[in-house]
Formats: structure tokens, C-alpha cells, sequence
């Protein structure tokens, strides 16, 4: 799995602190630092809307299907990914859960030989890559850009951070607020878990 | 496939008309008959917000996770769908492509049977059902409630009745605009395509 | 201010529980009672999602446009509300702030009397509807319906009811919490302030 | 009123190309303008995720608060606006309404002097801002910062260009196609009315 912040505005807490001033008509009071005080102020107000202001589009690549069904939920998050209709999957790509046993993981590699295997006599046959995908496995990779509004994925993480959810999409999350807090650390810090 | 109206409200057509004259102060000539001819004036000229003072829930059986991935997308529709970090999968159930030659169903049941062997083979060494599933394939049947506003539903259909579409998700299409047309005339129509 | 709870399925909390049971297989566990407990289990963690499967349509009038500027920023309800563009205000209703001295009423009576007068005077200089309003107060009544689902009506409670809230709105979400408290008592409870 | 860009990735249409070609899989055949042509190809086909990968931010002042009400219905837009409950509006700032007679002109001045001469005289009273401005008027001015994708923007110009729409809003919409038209001029082109 690798995820990469490739958009940003260049002042993403200023942008908010602007918008927030607004409603204020404080736009004189704004100085060196002002951002992360009044920000902080407002959202622990619950007054979140101020950080739809900027927002943060990740590239994210080596995540399993598996994951994107659960990330595609979230309906505040832009998506565009690779298309399983449109591109061909020749090449096994796939993610493989950790923590399985020697013999799980034989079993696991088998399945996905088998698979790949069964997808590419599929096209050989003639059926198109959208229903020869009906036998590629959710673990199968897959890559796509993600943008959110910085309100969204300040209400993304803990969601996804929380010890119930799924530890790839979990991880993924991880990596994702790593990012945030050292690129808007007036606005991202460490999440209590 | 199988999609069954399971919610609606009694008057449907109704409930939007009241909402429309509250904007219009027309409440004083509503009578038998008018809904349609109020809903059609409005809608006709893109005020959709009209139909969104009813909501109308399917049970949807027997659709693959491929053409999950591809309605969850849609934002406006609320979704409760059978878990596969959950629930286990035991019994073989997916959908088959049409159109398949002889040659290609041969190869596309091995690969079913295959999936599903290694499924119960990898629970069976311990390993949970939110990882077992990453041997399952696209073509899982899954089975999910979901709802939508009149709007919703209207605004969705044409998107997904397009020739364009996927097959899969075009044949439920069709049945949910049969259901539509069946159930609140006043607002749903056949579809040009 | 006068609320009206208009439309809700028969059995609100039956539709989410039968929502909830897709995800875990489970619609053979349903049964008396079951539904409090089922959904209190699931939104205690956060997965409101469940609550999406029922409806609730107020009808709501006598509140200001002061009150309806902040209540349609909330994106998850739907709204129709009496036009000023379509409908003439030649009658003034007004909602009056409580708590004003003696004088300050008096002064704000004046203020109604005084803009009322201007938009009929308007009107009868040929002054269409929708520019006449122009000089309508903030204190204008209007009247509208508005539909969410549970989970939106959950979600807007807290917000609402909060002491930094406005007087007129948080006014009207303790009348919309009591209805909901009263119709749907396995999902609305007091909220703690 | 003025209506200015404020905020915009440096190649919105490329962010928005990137996007699409993750779907493809085709970053390879990126070159100088290439994302016009792609755009313009996925767009016809009403394919308008792709354009969710850039946002535009306007600072707007000197509209009504007419025109705010009509705004802020859009739920894909983000507003952050002056509030009348935090900002104390003693000086007299309106929006006239074009096309009055000399005696309507007349009236709505003195309509504006009444408002306004009732506001202050309330705040001298000792009733608090928030409560004071239900004497303000629908014409009083306000001024905001707007965000929105240009999936959003592209969506909403229509509705507010349209002939029907009133008079104030399709004026800031002309000034917002406008910008964009120059801005991102592989996504806005002229809108036909």
C-alpha cells in the first residue's frame, strides 16, 4: 500500500481561517498564527464547516477491492479509481491478509493462481474484461485518487481509525492522518483511540 | 435477481403535491387528480425537491458485489448490504454472466467451485471470515436493502438504464422502474433510451 | 410556532431493524422488542446508517425567516417553504423575540408596522412580488414541510438543542424531539444538554 | 456586488485529468492539452465525478440576503457567511432592486432608513444583536466565501442562468461563469440559454 497527498491548496488553514472570519468580520484580527488558535476555537464547537475550505486529494495504490468497498461508503469523499470494466487485469496483483498460518497462506496463493489463471482463459475465450472480472478476488489490487474537504476526512479518521474497523482500511487511515498532521498541523493532530 | 418494493408511504404522489403548495400557498386546490398534473408542471422545469417528501425502500437479492461496487456509489441511496466480514459465506452463490460460450461457463464454474473451496478451506484453518473473503469473487451474490427519495430514484434511473450501463445493474434498473411506474404513475413514466 | 409530525412509516423503528438484519443475516432473530435493542446496539457504535430506513415529515409553521436561514443549511433534510417570490405577504405575521422591555417593543412594532406598509405601497406602485419582499424583516413568518431521516433527525437534535443555539430554532427542536421521542421511542430518547 | 476567485489548484483541469486517467489507466497518454479533449469526452457523456477533483473558491459582497436564502439551498456548495447574530450591522447596507419607478424608489429608501433606524434604536435598548435583526430587511447586504468543485459549479450554472431564475442570483451566476469561463477554460465554456 502507498499513499501519496498529491493536492493541496498552499495555505489550507488560511484558506479556513478566511472563510471562518467571515461570519466574524474579523478579517483584521488575522496574524501569523492566528490560524490554528481560531480554528481550534470553532471546530471544538462542533462548528466544522469552516474546514470545508481546503481540501486533500490522496493517491493511493496496492489496496484490495476489499478495501474500496468499504472507502466508497463514505459519501463525502471524491472518488476516481481503476476500472475493472474498462482495464484489463492481466497481471495478478492482489493483497494478501497478514497473520495467516503457513498453510493458510498456501491455500491463499493457490486461490489467487487459480483466479488469474480462470480471468485470463476467460479473455482468451473471448468475454469481455467486464464479466471475465466476475471471477477476480476482492483481494485483488486496485488504485484510485481520493479528495476530501478537510472536514471530511477530520470526521473520516476516527471512523476508520477506531479498533473495530478493518486493519487495511485501518492502516490506511493511519497513513492518511501521518500525512495531514505534517501537512495541516494546525488542524490534524493525534487521534485518541 | 429478485427486487421487491418493501417501503413506501401511502400517498406518495400526495406527499409531494402538500410540499409543493406549501412553496405556492395552493393547498386550497388540491383535489383528485391534481398531484400529477402539479408534479409534472414542477419537475418539467427541474424542481426536483418536490419528490423528495417521499421515499420508497427495495429488497434486492442475488446481485453480484460487481454490481455493488457500482450502486453504492450513488450518494442520495441509503444502503444496508449482507456483510461478508460477518456473515459467512459457505454455500456457493453467484452470478453468471449471460452470453458466455459453452467453452468460457466451463471455465468460469471451476473457477466458482475453486473460490469457494478455498474459502471453506482457509475457515477452517482458522483464519476469520473478514479474510477468508478476499478469495471470494466479483461474482458473489450478495443481498441488500436500500432507499431513495422519489428524486433520488428518478435521477438515478436514467444514468443506469443507459445503453452504456452494465448489464447487470441495467436489468435491475429496469425492474425497480417497473416497480416505480407501478407504484406512483403520477411520477414515474418509461424512460426514452 | 406549531409542529406537526405528518408522515412516518407505520413502524419506523421495524423498517431499520429489518435494514440492519441484511448486514448480519440475522431477520430469524426479529421479534417483540427486538428492534430498541438491536438499533441501540448498532448507533451506540457510531454505524447510524441503520437509521436511514424511515422518514419523518414536519409540518412547521408560524417561525421566522431569521430561524429558516439557519435550519436549510443543514444539507441531510429536504425543504419546501412558502415562496416570497410567488406568494404576497400582504398580511403581516411576524415573530416577536421575547424578553424586550416595555419600550423596546413598542419600537419594534413600529419597525413591523412601517414594513409592512412599505411592500404593500410597493406592490401597489407595480413593484412585482419578488423584489417588493425586499424590504420584508427577518421576523416575517413562513410556513414549510421538511422531511429527514431518523439518522438526519438524530444527527440535527444535538446541534440544535445545544445552550449556544438560537432561541426561535432550539425552541422548535424541542418540539420536534418530544414528536420523535413519542413516535419513535426505541431510537429517540432526551437528549442530554 | 463583486464577485472574485479566491481560491484554485494551480491545473485544475490537469487534477481533474489525473483523476480520470487513474479509471483508464492511462497516465501515459497525458500530454499538452490532453485534458481538454478528455474532459470534454467523459463530461458529454455525463460522466461528471472527474470534474470533483478540483474546487473553486469565490469571495463574494455586496448581495442581498434574499440572494442568501436562494444560495445556500445548494448542498454541494460550502458557505461561510457574515452573521447577523455576531456582527452588528449599524451602518445601512442594501441591495435596491433595478427597474423601480421614482416613486417606488421613494418608498424603498425610506423603507431602508425605517429598518435600519429601528435596528439601532433596539441595540440602544439593549436588545442583543441576534434579536435586533429581525427588523433588518431582505435587501440588507451580507458577503460570503463560496466553495465548490467544479463538478458543482458546473451543475449549478444552469440552474441559476436560467431565464426563470431571479434577478440577483443569475447576475452573480454571469459573474461566476464568467471567472471560470477564464480560469478553467477546458471545463466552462458559454452556457446556452
Amino acid at each position: 500500500m502507498e499513499v501519496k497527498l498529491i493536492q493541496l491548496p498552499n495555505m489550507p488553514a488560511e484558506a479556513c481561517e478566511d472563510a471562518a472570519r467571515m461570519c466574524y468580520d474579523s478579517a483584521d484580527k488575522k496574524k501569523d498564527g492566528s490560524a490554528k488558535k481560531l480554528l481550534n476555537a470553532i471546530v471544538s464547537k462542533g462548528h466544522n464547516s469552516v474546514l470545508e475550505f481546503a481540501d486533500a486529494t490522496f493517491e493511493i495504490t496496492g489496496v484490495s477491492r476489499a478495501l474500496l468497498a468499504q472507502f466508497t461508503r463514505h459519501r463525502h469523499l471524491s472518488f476516481n479509481v481503476r476500472s475493472q470494466r474498462y482495464v484489463k487485469e492481466d497481471v495478478a496483483k492482489y493483497v494478501t491478509p497478514p497473520n495467516m498460518s503457513h498453510d493458510a497462506i498456501g491455500v491463499f496463493e493457490d486461490a489467487m493462481s487459480n483466479a488469474w489463471d480462470s480471468y485470463r482463459e476467460l479473455l482468451s475465450h473471448g468475454v469481455k474484461a467486464e464479466d471475465a472480472r466476475f471471477v477476480l478476488p476482492n483481494a485483488c489490487q486496485t488504485q484510485l485518487h481520493v479528495k476530501g474537504s478537510l472536514r471530511a476526512w477530520k470526521e473520516w479518521l476516527p471512523v476508520r481509525l477506531d479498533r473495530a474497523a478493518q486493519w487495511e482500511i485501518r492502516a490506511m487511515a493511519n497513513k492518511i492522518e501521518g500525512l495531514l498532521m505534517e501537512a495541516v498541523p494546525e488542524v490534524f493532530f493525534k487521534t485518541e483511540k
